[in-house]
């Protein structure tokens, strides 16, 4: 169990007064299935009895029964997505979590990661408490059920008053749907609603918008950063109990995570993408016949880039969406094969081509280097990679997947080396000021940034607890079983 | 989730200091296939890492093969067959159970059932305890990790002293092997050991002692009821925590639980079944031509039976071993298609015969009629019901599954009523005294039975607490997440 | 692909004029489950459409659901258990097989084998017919499909006429179910009847007649050696194409195949095993304390030697029928591993004990070791087996999965040095005459004896074509596509 | 079984002389999925012995086994991947198929369809042919094995002369790959070659270029129409054993079929998708903000419309790739569904704008109705939607799935009509004219079209013998089993 394991991003949703609470549920988890391909989850509920279906795989592969629908029973559900980590998976990871509490049943889903939830599991079972998975979501479940709290609400408060880290969360009681954000904001959550076929309107909540077009649903508003809403048979109440100093909303979201076809924190994703990519245009502009985007999450920017420099925007890479990660190598003669089997050159379109290359990273650099070969071997003239982000030179530990510090390429190499090793003629990055002049903002404040941009500046708005104390390294004591 | 869920009757094996221990528990597990054919787990240790595999279905499709087995590290192992009971299982209730307590892995494997699980959960839930399935087992596992004990069985022990009912456990924590019998030792658990091929040898708990032939092992001897044993690097050492003012093993292993090649309680039970054979001979002889058992388990008694009576035994049922429970019935015509499935008349052997048929016991007595019918039908002349048990009119709460009483035959009907339902020519059980006989007994002891018999007799050996409080009526509360 | 895979073991089964004719046909095949594990199909006619359905597997996990049944429309349908044999197994070669025929549609199930079968699919294959599946069975439905007869009768006789070996086959037509036996009448074949609802009969046809018992139906007749039966709306029509100088009824049918309560050629095989263990039992009297069988298919001949023995009948070995034949062997401690899966001796009830073991036969002799060495460390003092057969010393070509001679142990040592091998203080056969007593003739006639007894004779009634030829070693001509 | 099942779109694959020959197949039909999702197969050939997988669903999912791969032994393969019609599907329809012929294995893959094989399937079974499957495929092989001509290359042209229809094939023999396309060259197949690691060439057949680039090979040349190629240790030799009159390749492949990065019939197909918007902009222009695709197909053509007519190009309508078809709609509120699992409107970008939708095909006009309501309610002014193609009057019965004509919104009603059904503002097609100019030529030769176009034109080239003989209808004749 590696300690990426704890690094998620994920999808939730939630929903309450609609008769057909699971079905919309199920279909809002596959459209922010971008968010998350490992596993997914529904938890509904009846009249106090909550009704369970997890799996691994694809919400359109386990989801989609009439079967499992009808016995996901009741007017309120609560969703989750998991993403495709590295290594084994176990079901008893797989959110929603739920739990028998004093006060009735409880589920929750959890789209972020905790910074303390290593060292707050060691506190709790030398208390006694059980775990029953890996998961850093489970201290919550723990801390609330613990809690003296009088109302369900209060102990959600209690609990999260003892946490650190991003946390979006959807949960589900027997009177109510809760959803709450971190006091920085750092993941998405939006509020909306959606009638039935009698007008009789119902509330969601999700982690984009595009979640709520696929119901047929409308967006009302972003939960705000550090807020808490209450949705019962009585309506939206929104509380504020956490103190929240700002709004740090994670820049990469725009970046790359979310769809572009959602509004995030009042944006549209994709416009802010096509921004980016003028910007990029207009600080790294070089001499060329084209702009390729690598698909599909440089398409965006490349727009962008192409309309901003006239230079013309082809598809010279084609994307193959069947699914084939794990293909037998033939022999060490088919150069590049794992960036083949999804990415082809499209060699009439860049045989004898100054090529601009668009693409929204670069994490380890390893498939950069392949693409950028690909194109060559397709006839590409000159090869200029443009990236539309600043380079990623830290981890994230605000539930984003990625690598240690070693392994990102900018965390130890200059462009001008990353260049030479990717095998391009010139590489420039997006400036991090051009990256908030993207989304808005007139630049960077660099006293109290605007977003969380941990991934590019280091800055980190949240306490590390687990990783400043080490506590991470002495896994045998906590996680005894393997799965 | 109906009540029955509680009962189960289950099988358990544990190893320590065999380099093949997993290996060892799965063929153990499948020798004791017969105590549970729902669901199978094994969890190892390797250094104070825990490893696991559970998995619904034999132990011969689950845990042959060498992946499986070779990630179950280690050289101790405990596992657990589940009975399959009607209806929907889950596989978070399948064991062993495991937890990370602030002294490191614990994991536990449980046969019988307590009596006093849902007021247990009640009160722990109340103080903010997690559960994680809808087993009795899961609460002893709770109470071990409130315990304030310093060492883990002072913490086993302390949570013991709490709980009521039937258990017979097999523990594995990061440095021993621990088995207990509860103070009545209603379930059995024997204690052996295996050689290596360099001769080291390794101790051995099971259920029955089939488990330890099975692995080439000896038999060393029975657990005693209210033992405690620790099996670890310096040998066995025996505890006896609890009160043990009598000991009350569950009469009904010999009649038909345990495998007849097992010793339980010092007795070969096979030969115990023949014993019974006999007495009912004794008891209830009837002039006739055959004595055709009901196969499997009416065989011992069977042979028994004919011995004593002179009259020749003979296969007048065949039995199907080939699974086939759910076949689509033809229409009518098939008349008791499903004892069909597994039984056959030997037309040739009963027709014009005067039969007496032997079986273990009579539950609702469905298929005792419809195999009574099916001899009929095959031309026997008369058929005398011989069985080789009191009448079962009382529900078990100790660990095996049975109905409800109004749906147990002998607990509404008279032996002539019951005749008259099943359609034989005669009907005759053996008498309790004829039961204590045949285990070796002069005769019961009213005051104080020898073993417990409250299937026949309605004298519960142990509190009913949840029965008697009706908290199993209020499942709501306790289980509020339906699978 | 080995030769061995021409070797089937089958059952077949079919129904007319009854509409739930694939319903009573998978419980046919249920009954018939003992003739072949491997995998099992039916295949069913609504008003000249055929419906289909094969799977690797039983009866029991493939033939179960309202689903499969339902889509095997119409009033008449044939069904197939195929035998598991060593190595891989192709769905193409799953029975019964289908053609689209000139005269319609055509459907054929054949329990036996074909001598010739090579030789003619080499021809065949010249004339440019195409094969799909590596079964011997498929000559027969090219041969219809070439033949320039005028009906469908004509057809299937014309082909008979061609082909050499053992078959007893089913055939369904779009008006008629069909059964035919080869000349000699190996392999067994009954007519049976079942009633509907509100009366009406349909015929039946089976290779045994457990499959009449378990659909409530009752027997008719053997179909006799040479005979075809048509059956339609009219009822059924016998005729005699084929000479028939003789009947050879596989003897071994007795001793091992056929189901105990089945009735084949008009004898109970249970009533004729327990003879051979009378016969044994005079031939070969050992003094003994106790007569234990291999169980299962050594419990009649068992019994049988008991009575006549006066020495007790004792379940000394029990048997474990959950299925497990591949554990890993923990190491090499484990001694016998193989039989213990299945087996255990019952110690309590051995030792110290004179045991006469009872089983049908010895192939390669290595389980009989291992079982004779498990009954000695249960400390039997004396071992003296019997065998239920003479020594197999042929191997078969007209049905059965034998071993080649090679790995007969009959066939390679006497009786003195068999006995050494398998440690037994003594071994006895039952003598050819013994056994043709049990049956029912004074004794074999060797100039032409009654029963096809070549693996115990060496005389072969049907020419081995395809052997003498050496066909079956050029396989790579004729059969280019491994599965 | 409807008639759709004979009109398969395919892909195609063959490799000769490569020691990972399986492996490369299986990256070369990932690469043509494209070309049907359904099913896919390999079979090999190893010195004279052929080794085969096939399954139902992605080669993604199947062949990515170092299992699979490595038992698909020998230096030459061929595969196939079938396309998802509507309906059950049967194994034993999936390519490649095989035979034993006299001359030894064969095996066959096609892309195209045969517009006379029920009359020859007829005419076989008259002859006595069996058919395993209901494949027009099939016919090939069985004409194959009964000529009688002396080599399997005068056999197989033997064969084609009597088939009618279009083909593509790839065949395998003990000696050779062996790759043909019908007289008119209606369906695409290339010659390639790639090296091994050691230098060694081997020779490549795939439908597509973009197969030869997965393994990183060159494209050398497409097959002639009416070319037969033999590949074997000596090279490739070419043949034209049939008559020629002219060239017909399907045009549709460029509208649609083939994936961008190809090159087929030496035109690059992104290219030609370009070319087709620009002449759809330069014919039907309109006043309006933004030019969008309807996502994937229609991309390339609105990127030509954009350039052309300088309206800025816009992801305007945002694809989910992952998987689900058939989720569970939750009541008649969420509109459109079935769009949007798949699709979803870009809101920020169309709310008040003016928009071209471009898409490649309008068939039934279903889904175009439903996007244009979505792209509507997302604020849009004005929706005008230009087709990349004439309209599509006539079905195809050369190897592509499509509706009846009753069923083709073209057929059936005027630009004006269709206009309305589908709610936009204005609605235009490419002419015919406009087309061929995409494609190179000056314009569409009326008199012997330059391409196969009856999709649009209703001008077949090649006879419909079946259709024209009514056979098709009596398919209880022809095929009389059901799956």
């Amino acid at each position: 169990m590696s300690f990426d394991k704890f690094n998620d991003e994920c999808g939730v949703f939630g929903i309450f007064g609609n008769a057909n609470a699971a079905a919309h549920t199920a279909l809002g988890l596959h459209a922010l299935q971008h968010r998350g391909q490992e596993a997914a989850g529904v938890v509904s509920c009846d009249h106090g009895q909550f009704f369970a279906h997890r799996a691994l795989g694809l919400v359109g592969d386990n989801f989609n029964s009439a079967d499992v629908i009808s016995r996901l029973k009741g007017t309120a559900a609560i969703g989750h997505n998991r993403y495709s980590t590295a290594g084994g998976t176990m079901l008893r990871n797989v959110q929603p979590f739920f739990a028998d509490l004093s006060l009735g049943g409880f589920s929750l889903a959890h789209n972020g990661n905790l910074t303390n939830a290593l060292t707050l599991r060691k506190e709790l079972i030398n208390r006694g408490a059980l775990f029953h998975s890996t998961s850093d979501t489970e201290v919550i479940v723990h801390l609330v059920a613990l809690s003296p709290g009088v109302t369900i609400e209060d102990r959600i408060i209690d609990a999260l008053k003892q946490v650190e880290g991003a946390y979006s969360l959807v949960m589900l009681t027997p009177h109510a749907l809760i959803g709450v954000r971190d006091p920085l904001g750092v993941r998405p959550l939006v509020l909306g609603k959606v009638a039935d076929a009698k007008g009789k309107e119902a509330y969601v909540l999700a982690s984009e918008s595009c979640a709520l077009d696929i119901i047929g649903g409308s967006y009302v508003r972003d939960i705000d950063h550090g807020e808490m809403v209450v949705i019962n048979e009585n309506g939206v109440t929104s509380l504020h109990p956490f103190p929240t100093p700002m709004r740090r909303f994670c820049i990469f979201e725009y970046v790359y995570f979310a769809r572009p076809d959602s509004m995030v924190e009042h944006k549209n994703v994709y416009a802010v993408r096509k921004r980016i990519g003028a910007e990029l245009a207009r600080e790294n502009g070089v001499k060329a016949d084209l702009v390729v985007p690598v698909p599909d999450s440089g398409v965006p920017a490349a727009i962008g880039y192409a309309e901003q420099s006239k230079i013309p925007f082809e598809l010279g890479i084609i994307r193959n969406h069947y699914v084939g990660r794990t293909f037998i190598e033939p022999s060490d003669t088919v150069r590049n094969l794992g960036v083949k089997l999804k990415h082809n050159a499209n060699t009439a379109v860049l045989s004898g081509k100054r090529v601009i290359l668009v693409d929204d990273s670069i994490v380890r650099g390893t498939t950069s280097k392949k693409i950028v070969t690909m194109v060559r071997e397709a006839g590409a003239k000159e090869v200029h990679m443009r990236i539309a982000s600043p380079p990623t030179t830290h981890s994230c530990y605000y539930g984003v997947d990625t690598p240690e510090r070693s392994q990102l390429l900018a965390a130890n190499h200059s462009v001008a080396e990353m260049a030479k090793l990717i095998g391009v003629d010139s590489l420039a990055f997006l400036s991090i000021d051009g990256l908030y002049r993207a989304v808005g903002e007139a630049k960077r404040n660099n006293d109290i940034p605007q977003y969380c941009d941990a991934c590019f500046s280091g800055e980190y708005p949240i306490a590390l607890t687990d990783k400043d104390s080490g506590i991470g390294g002495k896994q045998s004591d906590l996680f005894a079983e393997m799965a």
